[in-house]
């Protein structure tokens, strides 16, 4: 697994993660104290609005999880990747978007753009 | 058409312009003075250093021109589109990509990153 995997592989995790004080430990490790998120339906800064901005989405999708679609494709500080927002007991994805992340030095996530490529 | 179909199509033209004068014109309209540019292959900062960029990498691809593929994707002051490069006299596309930017409070493009979805 590269960084890039991790990475990734934490801020999926992060979305999926129930336990409050799980989730701010992941955010903690994935994203800078300074970090961004916006997508067309939300936005959120730092991580305290990084968190409270994913507590109230996953509010709005119970039983349904995120998975990484593919491998992560990456260049100099930059990201891509796609994910599927599935239910938690299998079938077909009901939301599928494609974010694109900066990398901070310290190989935290300083910047995440989200758009749709599916919605409901 | 919208300000930032204007401006992404002024960015594809700004590709394909082969008169030097021309396409400086076209960049000041259409990049601030800061604006950087990266992707997997090249990267350029500043109008200058886009505009060099930009020369050098036409002559990478001669009797090829850039295509805007559908309108693109625009939220908050972020665009996504993808473009196709094809032969001038017609063809299928040799190379395809998907590019990232961030609009400035004037409208013009701050940053731009691009990755490849096809390659030759």
């Amino acid at each position: 697994m590269t960084d890039t995997t991790n990475l990734i592989d934490n801020y999926i995790a992060i979305w999926n993660e129930a336990d409050p004080r799980r989730r701010r430990e992941l955010i903690a490790q994935t994203w800078t104290e300074d970090a961004t998120y916006v997508d067309p339906m939300m936005t959120g800064t730092g991580r305290d609005g990084i968190d409270a901005m994913i507590a109230g989405a996953r509010q709005q999708f119970p039983g349904l999880r995120f998975e990484l679609a593919g491998a992560p494709d990456a260049h100099h500080d930059r990201v891509r990747f796609t994910w599927h927002l599935k239910p938690e007991d299998g079938g077909d994805a009901v939301a599928i978007g494609s974010d694109f992340a900066v990398v901070a030095a310290d190989g935290r996530l300083r910047s995440v753009t989200g758009f749709l490529d599916l919605v409901p």
